[in-house]
């Protein structure tokens, strides 16, 4: 597994702006951009340069005077630091309109990410096709999962189904799990589990809007 | 507009908490449970008891000595500090598979939001509909939120076209945006934007999967 658990432990939020500035540049690096200032960044990202190269900090050295960065060279070290520098395969749960959604996402190979199976326990898809992959059983996922060594799994089912979606991609072998069911996870402390609640997220706007609260902003 | 900007700032992670403990609450109202202790909401939610009572505590009393909360109380409280007590239209921007879900989602209802409208600026899509909503030319957005005079709007379009779909929104009067679109939306500070980014939650699960970082979990 390669585990570098030695390292300096890095703060989410500093893992979170690493994410933005690998999507910044990756959009460079497509606009076909040599190189990027820090200002620029700020510009773009809203993330002001100083917390940029803070951020850099923990990693090494990145920048040239006079220059800034060199945008091939960030995207793949800061891809290099995220892990995202070799194709990993996820398992999907959930072949209803948001898994449609993520399989038909056009951003997964630039994030050298793959969804390499969905798994729904509806006998009406079961056998079906998503797009171009195959709907399977989620009882076969521990053997499917045996030959395939998927660590990520994501989660698009209802929220009632949502903990025995983790138990199986758990029992499967995944070790980090995108969570998009409004419930709550409950992992072992070696799973790392994200949600994504969008419906949350409305609802703080919907205070911001009313509020006029002016740090609701997080673009 | 109703404006509370007189009341004291809440901290945003506040807001996200109680979204959550909105949640919870919804949840335990359909199971007809009637009274909730803190530590229930602490194992439930992961969010501990001490935080619970200090989100709460910038906006009152609400808690029962060795009762508890009153389930349907304190959730039709929290909704009311967040302004889900009466319906909101909300504008949908993209009706591809990402705003199919959207649409098709059934929790829109428990938060008293609606989407109103759907727009796309694909000309094969205008004039269908997209599950029971008619799908607008994005250029009829103003004209037709004179009307409906919705405040929200959700960008789930590519990339490439989220500004301009943001530009669109804000020059119909949309105030609060929740943006899917891998991008950064830039708007005037009276418009609260915030970005749901799967892509960046899976970085950040990647990292945390090969070092065995462990506070990666937020669930």
């Amino acid at each position: 597994l390669g585990s570098h658990s030695t390292e300096t432990a890095v703060p989410i939020p500093t893992l979170e702006r690493l994410s933005t500035y690998l999507r910044y540049l990756l959009e460079l690096e497509g606009d076909g951009v040599e190189t990027v200032r820090s200002s620029e960044l700020e510009e773009h990202t809203g993330i002001s340069a100083a917390q940029f190269r803070k951020d850099l900090s923990y990693f090494g050295e990145f920048g040239k005077p006079g220059i800034g960065y060199y945008v091939s060279d960030l995207r793949r070290r800061i891809a290099t630091i995220l892990k995202l520098d070799s194709e990993q395969l996820v398992l999907l749960v959930g072949a209803g309109n948001l898994g449609s959604a993520l399989v038909a996402y056009p951003g997964w190979e630039q994030y050298r990410l793959r969804i390499a199976a969905v798994f729904d326990n509806n006998v009406a898809k079961i056998g079906r096709r998503l797009w171009d992959l195959e709907i399977f059983d989620i009882r076969k996922m521990p053997e499917l999962n045996r030959y395939l060594e998927s660590r990520m799994g994501i989660i698009a089912v209802p929220a009632p189904a949502a903990q025995s979606a983790a138990d199986m991609l758990i029992r499967s072998g995944v070790r980090a799990i995108l969570n998009f069911a409004p419930a709550t996870i409950r992992a072992a402390p070696d799973v790392a589990v994200r949600t994504v609640s969008f419906i949350q997220e409305m609802a703080v706007l919907s205070y911001c809007l009313w509020t006029g609260t002016p740090e609701c902003g997080r673009p």
